[in-house]
């Protein structure tokens, strides 16, 4: 069918994966280019047109920047393509049923200003708006359902029990010490910095907290933390952290293990010494992903609403304004620059 | 009381735990003595007095060598006294009513000829006689139960799944392998030597098996063995074999570490560095011990009592004459000279 004749383009920031990365990514792996796009759906078609407003940043994304070699439960970018990941956008056209102009939906999309989505079913309706969009990306999206899947699901968690979270200040970390509060657990995080440890102990209400860049010996500073030992350890990190972490593990104890962001940029990757603990102390640990677990989104969101709402649940979010800083936003996610979940306002509404 | 003016006496052989041990124990390390013991019960006294007939050499015992710096699930032996462990033997008198003299046990005893118990709690009485005394340190003991409940409760093994295991032809893995095939998996073994793998694929019945020392590439072996993957692993061994197993995982995977003996006798443990697999490949890892699941052993032993006379499971022991080949049997262990379960014969009866 011939396009109509008024129709209707714009233009179009974007950001291109350069090339596979080794070590850490860098700013000139990512390139900020301007194209134009139509506006208007092809007739037949059951795509849309999303304008983007918020991109968000998330330690996975790293995985992506590799070159495929071991088949991962993500596939690779591809060099020269646009970036892609979760975000928050309104939909410009649809000529799919179950979108019409105007909606607002979160899920995958490009890192651009508008995106063609020829298959929408990656892409949920949002439902309730009396809450920042840009929850969508953290809280209320997968980050959120990560947090309670990994810590509910996989740690099963009792009253009482002690639960110590790396990374504890960042997307997901935040809300399971929030969770584990909520359900009567003591609950220790790190984080990398004097500011990041603050929010913990005042915002998030952590009974504890520790700088682990100040911390000469880890193993001491969980030991300090935690006497009795660790019951639950929510595993964002890796590396050093983890060897320290089985150390101070009670018998029986639980290890979600939901990212080791500590070994994503290291071309060698850090040796874990004290599996030994695993047997002797009788641990679990289990790794998972939010996409095995996605049937519990709904119930998710309801309680998550709920807890907002009710403010027993509190999200700190660093945004960066612009979609030229999405590079530079997803690069400090691996240095520590963040505090709290990364995001990229691209456009207000 | 006074004791009997006719008291019996018998000479005792006796195998003292030296000092700590770092590093591979040596032969050294233990020493034989001889001394004499009172046959007779003291008036009054709720103990035990039994005669050795056999000793079980179990890779754990490595652990009871180190000097105490961790509190660990297992106590450390004592510098100048009788080592101990599980055994077969038989009472000699009781002053314990659940006993009586002519009983045959099993459970805790000393490497002696004859052990003073002062308290039996850990000995169970030795039901079925008509299969061999030796298999109640093996089969019908600790390992059986350690490889029935590890495979069972720990692995949540379905029909048609893969299995690898680890020190394949020892006194826990050779029952593993063949309660996974009872079960209807696939499974593949790896050992040592030509004369193990043998075993494996001959006696035991594994679909396949390899000598793991002469694989220069362990993460190759496993892909060759295992095209699509292991869903189960039973993990005895440790460093480098678990990170070739990490590669060569499937999704959902589960790995019941039951040991790690490869590195019990490092002063610097080998590092594993492809734990990331455990959350690409959603890979539950969990420790255990068996005195957690001793509830479950009158249940196993009916099972297996029934399983051996039916001929659907059979058991490889590699049994040391003389309890003056006790330490070298047990040394020999953490070498991988036993070929089957090692036991040393104190006396036939």
């Amino acid at each position: 069918m011939a396009a109509s004749l008024t129709e209707s383009r714009a233009s179009n920031k974007q950001i291109i994966f350069k090339n596979y990365v080794t070590g850490y990514p860098k700013q000139e792996d990512m390139i900020l280019t301007s194209s134009s796009i139509s506006l208007q759906i092809p007739d037949g078609s059951t795509s849309l047109i999303l304008k983007n407003l918020f991109l968000s940043c998330d330690p996975y994304m790293r995985g992506k920047m590799s070159e495929p070699i071991i088949k991962s439960y993500t596939d690779a970018f591809t060099p020269g393509e646009v970036i892609y990941g979760f975000g928050v956008a309104k939909v410009v056209a649809s000529g799919h049923a179950d979108f019409k102009a105007g909606d607002l939906v979160w899920g995958i999309t490009g890192w651009e200003e508008y995106s063609l989505i020829p298959e929408p079913k990656g892409l949920l309706k949002i439902k309730y708006t009396d809450i920042p969009l840009s929850y969508y990306t953290g809280i209320l999206g997968m980050p959120g359902l990560t947090a309670y899947v990994g810590f509910h699901e996989i740690c099963s968690p009792k009253k009482g029990e002690t639960v110590y979270v790396s990374a504890a200040s960042g997307a997901v970390g935040q809300l399971v010490g929030q969770f584990a509060k909520l359900m009567g657990c003591y609950v220790v995080g790190s984080a990398g910095s004097k500011e990041k440890v603050d929010l913990l102990k005042n915002k998030f209400g952590f009974d504890d907290a520790f700088n682990y860049k100040e911390e000469p010996d880890l193993t001491a500073a969980l030991k300090r933390c935690f006497p009795n030992g660790i019951d639950i350890y929510f595993e964002n990190v890796g590396g050093k952290m983890l060897d320290a972490v089985l150390l101070n593990m009670r018998n029986h104890g639980r290890i979600a293990v939901c990212g080791l962001i500590s070994q994503y940029n290291l071309t060698q990757r850090e040796g874990n010494h004290n599996l030994f603990c695993i047997v002797t102390k009788r641990i679990k640990m289990q790794g998972f992903i939010e996409p095995d677990h996605k049937h519990l989104y709904p119930q998710f969101l309801e309680l998550a609403i709920r807890y907002i709402r009710e403010g027993k649940l509190v999200y700190v979010e660093d945004i960066a304004e612009g979609i030229e800083k999405a590079p530079a936003a997803l690069i400090g996610l691996y240095e520590g620059r963040n505090v709290g979940k990364q995001v990229v306002l691209v456009a207000k509404e």
